[in-house]
């Protein structure tokens, strides 16, 4: 099958449904903050849509799509900063968001252009950043708990 | 807040991953034909959603918004014949889906064109929507099972 060619009112009108704008948080003993922050921008869709995911894939110009074997879907990510910054957030603005999911992406642009200037590696900026980011995706399950990541912060006092 | 002016093409893409067309099948001894066919489009959002869904109430400029108290969520729904003919499906064959949504979409049409010219008032062709019919919405439920509906006809004879 022909991989679609999007139209990017149509791409942001999928995103409104099946995007996710998230930013997790992995302890790392090595960094001076003890955490590390990644933000990463997918869909997931069905297996029998993978020609669309490749279009996605195609429009966006960056990241890329892999399969997830438990549940017959397949996943579109992109988690560079540089391509999120420059490829993923323009789009958003210029074709922007409906729904609630446009809360999502105002928060997620903020994180990134702060991880894009190295904020993050800030204690008083990564508490605020780590604060916006258990604010976004109301729905979504975290592996680790906010307290758990700010008590790591209070730890290191950075 | 205010309700958002939708491109058609965002619409597009929004119901690539939430809409649905479907056609249900009701018994009804006062048919000729012992079936109804109900053809009905929705599009079901979390009920964070409802201004975005009542965008897209304002585009179509038909059909309702229902809450499902069930699930937190509402659905836009259109069932009008005359509204699936006339409004729904030349918005889709305009700016069309990319995504496997678009064979549901495709047989969706024909049977609304069919119902549109009385053809499922008559047993043969009724026989070729339930074919049709069920071979849409692959992951989704029925309550009434295909053979249970054919045996309805086979024993009216129509």
């Amino acid at each position: 099958m022909k991989i679609p060619l999007l139209n990017p009112w149509y791409v942001s009108g999928l995103v409104e449904g099946e995007g996710c704008f998230h930013v997790s948080f992995s302890l790392r003993k090595k960094l001076k903050v003890g955490i590390e922050t990644r933000p990463s921008f997918s869909i997931s869709l069905n297996c029998r849509d993978l020609v669309l995911l490749q279009g996605v894939h195609q429009y966006f110009d960056c990241g890329a799509i892999r399969r997830s074997e438990s549940d017959r879907t397949y996943k579109y990510e992109s988690r560079s900063i540089a391509d999120l910054v420059l490829k993923i957030i323009p789009h958003f603005t210029k074709y922007a968001l409906h729904g609630s999911k446009q809360n999502d992406f105002v928060r997620f642009a903020d994180i990134c252009h702060s991880v894009n200037v190295a904020r993050h590696l800030n204690g008083d900026c990564l508490r605020g950043i780590i604060d916006s980011a258990f604010e976004m995706n109301p729905s979504g399950k975290r592996v680790r708990d906010k307290r758990d990541l700010l008590r790591v912060l209070d730890e290191l006092k950075v």
